[in-house]
């Protein structure tokens, strides 16, 4: 059911700083900010071989992101995405299983145009699952 | 310089829930439970296509991890380790750039047995950073 890792997400308060620091001190390949106003984040892109990581820093009022980074103000490690075959079968399954999926329980269109789903992280060690479509 | 995503790692209180709900909920491929004394931790690889994630469990006096899950009784992510080709290059790059390596700055034997270094949280966004020899 679990496919592929498809991204870490870190949520930055300063997305230049970060992103140079990826840059230029770890010599990662990054790429340009992108705005993601119905999402309330501008993102960067870190490309490693096997995945990617996601730099988030919060944009506009009300970002997802405000909150967690009130509480953690250099930032950390937000959430972690994990690709899904069928995102239906397996919100299904997870209602079942009685783990709680955030919202109204059902799936969304996620930053990259696909139907994902974020699970409650008391349910799976304090982490912060998001589910999407592979 | 950052080539693959090596792991996640994610800081648990019982590791056997843990997998559990990894194994059960998710449908994710886990490992048995690997005990680290050396390293503190007790561990199983949640074995995703293109990468892992290491579920950690406290292991004995003096875990590494101990602090961090006073600090978050439910657990949750406790760093992420990229893959460099040349870890001593990086040490030397790191010191350059003023960046902190933990410990005496120097790589040691992590518990794959490759050479790793660890990076202050302060410098990368709130996140802590292994790097491992790839």
């Amino acid at each position: 059911m679990l496919r592929r890792l498809n991204h870490i997400a870190i949520a930055v308060p300063d997305l230049d700083a970060a992103t140079a620091t990826y840059r230029d001190v770890l010599g990662a390949r990054v790429g340009a900010p992108q705005a993601l106003p119905e999402h309330g984040v501008t993102v960067v892109f870190v490309e490693l071989d096997n995945t990617k990581v996601e730099l988030l820093e919060p944009l506009g009022e009300n970002s997802p992101i405000a909150a967690f980074l009130a509480r953690n103000p250099l930032g950390g490690m937000h959430h972690v995405c994990y690709e899904v075959d069928d995102i239906e079968a397996v919100a299904a399954q997870l209602k079942a299983s009685g783990a709680r999926v955030l919202g109204d329980g059902r799936t969304k269109i996620g930053a990259h145009g696909k139907p994902v789903l974020f699970l409650h992280p008391k349910d799976f060690s304090g982490t912060l699952v998001e589910l999407e479509q592979s």
